[in-house]
């Protein structure tokens, strides 16, 4: 069902946290711990924002396992950032293994993940789509849940490329308030899952949230210390205390001062 | 602009015509003669029906150019079949290189392939894609005018796995004619190129369009013989007699019998 | 460590036996059940001798896992024949993802697999290089030893593409030997895993075997009907009554008319 | 036959010259002008040398087109560097289209480009192989003879990561004559075009050169400016007064200060 990892502070090398740390994104690749299913082999994502100044991120995609990807592991020793997010995708069953579905998606500043998934999203998506002004609807390439709801996301703030931290947890809260509205409109009861997170290079909002089933989140953890955030969803190390985990059905906002606010869904 | 062949007539080995011909499609794709772009290496994608009792046509696609692709050689040698369709593609700007985006496109018994483009059909596609049913717009999942415009004709004919050939070529023609009028509601005068071929492994439509332009339709070409008929975006062997161009604006319902009658857009 | 399957008797449609068995090679490739790590994810193979009359099999390979790629299902549900392998691989470390080192590997008529390892390859293999004609070492296009050992087979029988089942038998249980001697020579005692496959289409010659510690060859089971026989990593189905383990150390020779004999390593 | 360009100088974009420039290295991977085949569509890669203090350059490959793949966009559009060399490739018959194969090698420091080929490779390898040590040998992973003529050209120098401008150019001399050495002494009189591109991120070592046949050396330029060394197989504008054809059978030894010495073959 996913899982992603994020991070703001000093800058380091991606390879850190991508490669070298004890339960790694790429040991995570094939052997999560905290999820039903252990692999999550169906592409990655890697996006990070250049030490030059330049504001928008690179993006890093292939549909290929993490774990075998030399290209992954050549670049990740060779980035050295601030601010960087990585994914490695479980495809939910129906949705193609295809570049275009795979995560982070970027526009502009942005870059969302996502860890879950929609329940009966086809059912919803029509429905939702109606509200997509033109170019909202044609930031779409893929067929994910995943990417649609960014495209939503960026709907509601009018594709605003440089919204404050506020504007983002707020439309974020809005998103997911409008994905459940949707469902229960539908009656579709089965639960979904939404983890998201989502930066601009300086902000970061995650959510950990479901629908349906309250307890069906996926895992999702942050460590904090002087100089850095990271979020991931399981911890990248065994040393258990420096990983908080994040209580379901919030929404973090997380702001250039690495300051958190905790927003209740 | 895309390349493509077809072949329905006694069972022949693929590679005759993919491979072995003088200029096949292999060839076709990195150096075609009739196009303004010679290279068509934005993927491939092979179209059969099997021998055995099985009306539903096998598929293989690829990103890769067709010319070093050694699973499309290998296939073409040890697939025997007296139907298929095959497609190499030079992508529309902006439009991916997905699997999600190789033809033939195939639904039930169906093969469809497209060369040319739809002009400005983000513009159109938004207003198009609210004829379709919900069946029928679940069915896209890539990004391409060619994909849609299956899922379009297909909702015309209400989804049907077994419509006559007669049904299938007024479809044909009901379908250009509805892109034609959707592209003239908006005002696009820029022609578009509406070369299609579909069939069910028995009846084979095939059309040569334009909109907008009179004489910018792709080139299109077919050849008989008594126990076959082959069309071709391009003559597949220098011995021109074998093969007539399809005159522009013009749909060729071949039916099982390998009759052809032409009707006119 | 790999996992694959083989199969000859009356026709069957692949997807039989890859996709719809309880425990297929495509269950196999993400959840092997007898292996240490139950995932196979780093590309697969398919090899199968066609219906109508050509001895050569065709081989269809891809560095993408077996569980999400659509061309392995496409193809497996057209595809009907009287025998096949297919393989879905689990690279060991520091042997590349690429097609050139998917199994089965082709010559002439013949494919090969390997499930297991030769332990310091990089040691021995210089050494056994020199073995080598001219023509048998230019066969080798990628780096595994599985391959390796396949060119090593085919120099000790001249490159003979219609050796006898006896002949292909003896020579499977030298080129084992050769590889112990060699790895004896070196004073390479850490095992290896030899479990080898070959077909001519006709017979079958198959492996389970180890050097270096009594006890550690990859599982390896064969079921055999009236009319067909299979052998397999992991059973197929829960069944087990109709599936036996290979012995350790034995060569399975399989011939024609589906009589087994096995020799002793 | 590839094309390929290399820059060292004030820190730049590397999408400047791989993407913006009026005949960049992707406009060359699909419509080369001064090669006889315009296609460069086997594959490509890119090596550059981070900004920070890593000494070791990045890669990264595909066996795609240069011309539509994303990830090479998006990555030349955020890595700023001073020193990189990037290849499209043209597979030479016969050898596979693998990442394996895409240039530049990397060994430490250093990095490899070759556009051309050795002819009958075949017949020369297993004789230059054996000049070999086990360290070179190993090095090895796919199956070209430009990854060899690195091996070989390594092996020279003892495998020494930091060896100086002089000793680098001097050896390259060595390989091309070991090269038309072995060529000569089996009488290999078809022309073989050994243009070869390597650095250690601050020496460049540059070859035009062919064997057997004195004109047909692939195209190869150079322009200098005050801050900056390009050099490219063609063109990367049509200023051409800022561009200066290396002779054929030279080699040039560009060193830390942009200062070039000119050797004759």
């Amino acid at each position: 069902m996913c899982r992603f990892v994020g991070y703001k502070g000093n800058p380091i090398t991606v390879a850190d946290l991508l490669i070298r740390s004890e339960n790694s994104l790429i040991v995570q690749s094939i052997d999560a711990k905290e999820s039903i299913k252990p692999v999550n082999g169906d592409g990655f994502g890697l996006g990070w924002y250049p030490e030059h100044s330049d504001p928008e991120p690179g993006v890093f995609t292939s549909i290929e396992p993490a774990w075998s990807n030399r290209n992954l592991r050549r670049l990740s020793e060779k980035i050295v950032t601030s601010c960087f997010f990585a994914h490695v995708r479980d495809a939910t069953i129906g949705m193609p293994v295809t570049e275009l579905n795979c995560h982070p998606f970027r526009y502009g500043n942005y870059l969302w993940m996502h860890n879950g998934f929609i329940n009966s999203f086809k059912l919803i998506r029509r429905r939702l789509m109606k509200d997509l002004s033109d170019d909202a609807f044609n930031l779409i390439e893929g067929n994910t849940d995943s990417e649609f709801s960014f495209a939503y996301f960026l709907n509601q703030i009018g594709l605003d490329k440089n919204a404050s931290a506020d504007t983002l947890g707020a439309n974020m809260m809005l998103m997911i308030e409008n994905l459940r509205h949707a469902l229960s409109e539908l009656e579709i009861t089965a639960h979904s899952m939404l983890n998201f997170a989502m930066t601009d290079g300086e902000n970061i909002i995650l959510t950990r949230a479901t629908c349906g089933k309250i307890d069906a989140a996926p895992s999702l953890y942050y460590s904090e210390t002087d100089d850095a955030v990271i979020f991931a969803s399981e911890p990248l190390s065994k040393v258990r205390e420096n990983w908080r985990k994040l209580p379901t059905n919030s929404v973090f906002v997380i702001d250039k001062n690495n300051s958190i606010e905790i927003l209740q869904l």
